[in-house]
């Protein structure tokens, strides 16, 4: 077991609620329990790329005073960056010819040269893709801590920021209740969620939406459209449809529209406006759609994702006192425990539509998915 | 002076936070004070139209069981209709030639068959064109009580549901400034306003933006790229821009797509998106645009819409009770009192960019508005 | 296994976010998957002891109608009681001695009469050792449902409402750091917890305490003093308490005050109001305490609880479908199981400090319990 | 005129949400307008008397990156002082006699030390008192920002800090309601207000209260009981009575308690422990109270007080740009202007019963303020 003194951390991909509480609680277990030196890197691996890398963004040695007043501060003070690939970079050579260099070699020589023992890695399945990549070569120091408000990462219950981000689109798709109702329209809110349809599930779930479209289940037009005139008929001549940026109709749906039509819409409206227009050629009802976007990324992190945030950065400083490398940072139970990376990014964490609890009590009490006969 | 006994009250237009306050006021000061019936009337005029209206909405006699528990609800229990004209119909005479009939009479003739000696109308510009409309025409006993989240009424410093649009929107900002700030982006946010930058201007004031675009100062390009520029030098690489929904560039600006293709991208995206991919142009920066759509208008009204939905309301019944018809209630710095509706209907209430005090604020602490030299 | 048609259901002991949202659940499902009746019965087992139970408080047969709308809602629209053993009753016989009458016997004819098949009963400890005591008495088919802003039930991960109580008290932490840090003072603030000390010790984590006094430690008042001087010396001249409103000083602690003159302040001014007189006992600062009170308990579920309540209620149905009675709804992880209602109500779930990782969390990013030497 | 250089500014008082609003507006507006230096006193005159006053609290020269990202952060980053006289200071003399000195030739003299040419202070009455002392023994060059929670500041139709405190106080007022209304009690909730009721009269018709009570309207416990009772017999066996801290009953109300015991129970349990200790001397139902406290000091400022406090920043440095000292930046109506400073601490704003709109119309919609017959 390596003797630890100094240790970097690190934020990679989209910013999230709840990077920051980790960050305060490795700076502070780092020093009070272990009277380690703590460097914040600024923007992922670009501040070992650029050791020049000053103000406002600049590694730093970092202090309690550093970390005074940001557990309630969403976003991240040691900046972020979404490059996939860190270790490639476009070069020129002498006689003019362009290429790809790898400069992973370099990164490792900068982390030698600023004296660190180990490294923190803060970040989403891409992140923790990197880090593992940077064990196999060579660059063994590392710990993982899982962020993504996507929650699509394997071997945790939850990541923290998804808390955040469904709280957000909540209290966004309770304000819409109250407009279609007063209309009498279906509304149509975009969510976000990359390949998984966590946020909108879980969103939908807590804010009452009549149907839930993710990406895990293609829809059909026709049971949504039925949902939206059993409603009406029943007497709600409203309905309120949550879908997740990466939803899909099933293949072979009919439209007005040609596919390639359709697919322009979704592309400059997203799913939300592909879906409103599909629905308006099959009802004549008033339907709107609106994407919630960025504001499911910022804003002050819930009271959870602070205590998990705090809880992941406090368990990464143990395992590097440990020496237990190579793991990342999980949520099991009510327990917070190391897992292998190895084990971690196999692959994403995606709904399992017939076996999802969630899906099960969705359908249960009446939400539809789109697939229904 | 009329002895009043029975009281209709519609909500017509957009909905906006602060209608149910106004409703409940109605209903307990006329009831309690007054002693009268008052009849909710749905769907704005349709409610007068079609006499057969029914559950879940339909016309009803209002009790306080009704109005108990709608203080802080969002959205108006009365449902609403955004016709701009509700007395033109389309009939298909016997003879098969389709024309747009008048139905002014019938309205009047429900109206007058429901008992009703008074109406209190809660709406926006058009709602109160067409009272001050139905009143030259002879349903005289009508009070206006002005509602809009654009606050583009004249004749009142405020109407509700503006100061709630303004909260909802500035803390969305706030959310963007968290994103923004770790990832180095510029982030063009879009806020509601058809013809009115009222929303953009104080939810831009409020929400710390570098610059602010509304319908009344078309804008060019070059101002808003040096606000950017500037910022980055000085150690700020992202920047906030807050974008009024009808903000619009100067005539001729140049870009590298043509005014058809910005037409298009404006259809599209919206002016936010248009103003992104005109920075894009300039700039070399990660820009990101949001559209905060919907939610601006839902959501439980602050407390300051709930006060002043429950003192326009209370007003509307004095102004009934005294007979005093014709009128508008709007607030005068701390007093709520009535103005001839004609007067607030005769023209739209937008910013004058050479005397507004919030503008000149703004601009002093180097807010740019985009039409800077 | 009975063939069930109807099943009643009732929330007892305090009200809690996250109860409507169960009853929704219940309603929708056991409606729509199974063809239920669902009665509501009002005020806990008020309702079954008195059949005349009527408006605005009366038991009901529930329709999807009574629970649209209430998703977001806090508080019971059931009612709720607080009455620890609902069997005993005061009662006169005819030579007028009193006496404390066993009416078991009176509530299980009236569920009889009501021709319910099964009940599910929503509550905390206390009402699910009586649903326990009910099913021993003969009441057999009973599946419990368990509620607590204080979070000491056994057997399940999370009870809901303790997530929007701890949600509400760091929100309210988060504006004591503005004043506190403003006025250079020590702000003792005191959150609910009867007897575990959960709702302090998340919302202490989440709001950035300085210290977190919980009933399972008790403590000394010396090194809450040496942190607050810590923090003075080291530039912090401000310090934020969370202190258990069941939280005590272990035994022979010193004070000026008589120990039945500091009984006193705890009962005038609860837990704080004495810790605030110590401290000011020992040093020289501002110190002010505040205690949260009923503000915990109400107001719109979180996005949590919301899923929560959905899950347990829909749970409870499955269980109650299957016969499988006797039981709790509980989470494990991110499964909602059931588990049998005899082992849940054995004891209550407390912090064990030793053991417990949030505390080991907390203490190691240098936050003080008051037991330290 | 004087030529401005350098400017000072000061906040005194209790720390109010928007301070930090005005502080960055006088900065920005100071430095890009006027090319002043602007220097941040700390902890009001406490700044003025001790000059060596350093980290965390110390005087400095603020530059646009000292009030980056304060727009939306409640508190004050330049520290408060609540002394009433800070020129009165306890000395001792050569012989042992201890007496009272007037310092403030020395706070005069290290402001002109210091180079100061005008000092902008932000305070409530108390600092506008002090200000306008200043200028009458010699230090002229003031211009005072109004601030307090409180709203009791005349010649200002409202005082930043006091939209946002009512916010506050109205979501906690919300949640009440929940408790309130499954537990069939009645709760009262006491509020800030040190002697004018504008916090109690705004939060409580905002958040739907049955009873107001305000320290300008003494009350009878008999018209409160009515009102409770009436709700009652109405199906309503719930009630919520907002209470200002000042409140009072009227002389000769009688209790089962003595005056002495009923004193005791205001300074233990505040206004609303004595008002819930007379209610349920004369009626059977369950009551809690509940004090909201400081958390209506902090917190974010809502979007009304940060624009009111970046006008009020931005106007303050006008008036001192022209010269224009001994002023008091106020609102009136949509405007903000400067008025004499003598003419607005010459008495508190108080709610004049007879003659207040709001308070006529909280009565006529059945709001009962406890002097009805």
């Amino acid at each position: 077991m390596t003797s630890i003194k100094k240790v970097g951390i690190m934020t990679g991909g989209g910013d999230c609620p709840g990077l920051n509480p980790v960050i305060r609680a490795v700076v502070r277990a780092g020093i009070r329990k272990h009277g380690w030196e703590i460097m914040g890197i600024e923007d992922a691996f670009q501040g070992l790329i650029d050791l020049d890398y000053c103000s406002p963004h600049g590694n730093r040695w970092l202090t309690e005073a550093h970390v005074s007043g940001i557990l309630d501060r969403g976003g991240t003070i040691l900046g972020t960056s979404n490059r996939s690939d860190p270790f490639k970079f476009a070069v020129t050579d002498p006689d003019g010819t362009r290429r790809e260099a790898d400069i992973f070699d370099q990164v490792l020589a900068n982390y030698e040269a600023l004296g660190l023992d180990a490294l923190i890695s803060i970040g989403g399945d891409g992140s923790m893709r990197i880090a593992q990549q940077c064990i196999e070569r060579g660059m063994t120091n590392i710990v993982g801590v899982p962020k993504t408000i996507d929650n699509d990462l394997r071997c945790t219950d939850y990541t923290f920021g998804f808390n955040s981000a469904v709280q957000v689109a909540t209290e966004a798709i309770d304000r819409l209740h109250d407009t279609a109702c007063s209309h009498d329209r279906v509304i149509v809110v975009e969510v976000m969620g990359r390949d998984a349809g966590w946020i909108a599930l879980h969103a939908g779930l807590a804010g009452g939406a009549h149907a839930i479209l993710v990406p895990e289940i293609p829809y059909r037009i026709a049971p949504i459209v039925r949902k939206i005139r059993e409603r009406r008929e029943s007497g709600n001549p409203y309905s309120i449809i949550v879908v997740s940026e990466a939803a899909r109709p099933q293949d072979g749906e009919q439209s007005t529209l040609g596919e390639r039509e359709l697919g322009a819409m979704q592309r400059f409206f997203g799913a939300a406006g592909r879906l409103a227009h599909r629905i308006s050629e099959e009802i004549d009802l008033q339907i709107r759609h609106t994407v919630l976007g960025h504001i499911q990324r910022g804003g002050s992190p819930s009271a959870f994702d602070r205590i998990l945030g705090t809880r992941f950065g406090e368990k990464a400083v143990e395992l590097v006192s440990r020496g237990d490398f190579g793991k990342m940072v999980a949520l099991r139970g009510t327990s917070v425990v190391g897992v292998p990376l190895a084990e971690a990014v196999d692959a994403q964490k995606l709904i399992v539509p017939d076996h999802d609890d969630l899906v099960q009590t969705a359908r249960n009490i009446g939400i539809v998915f789109g697939d229904e006969d």
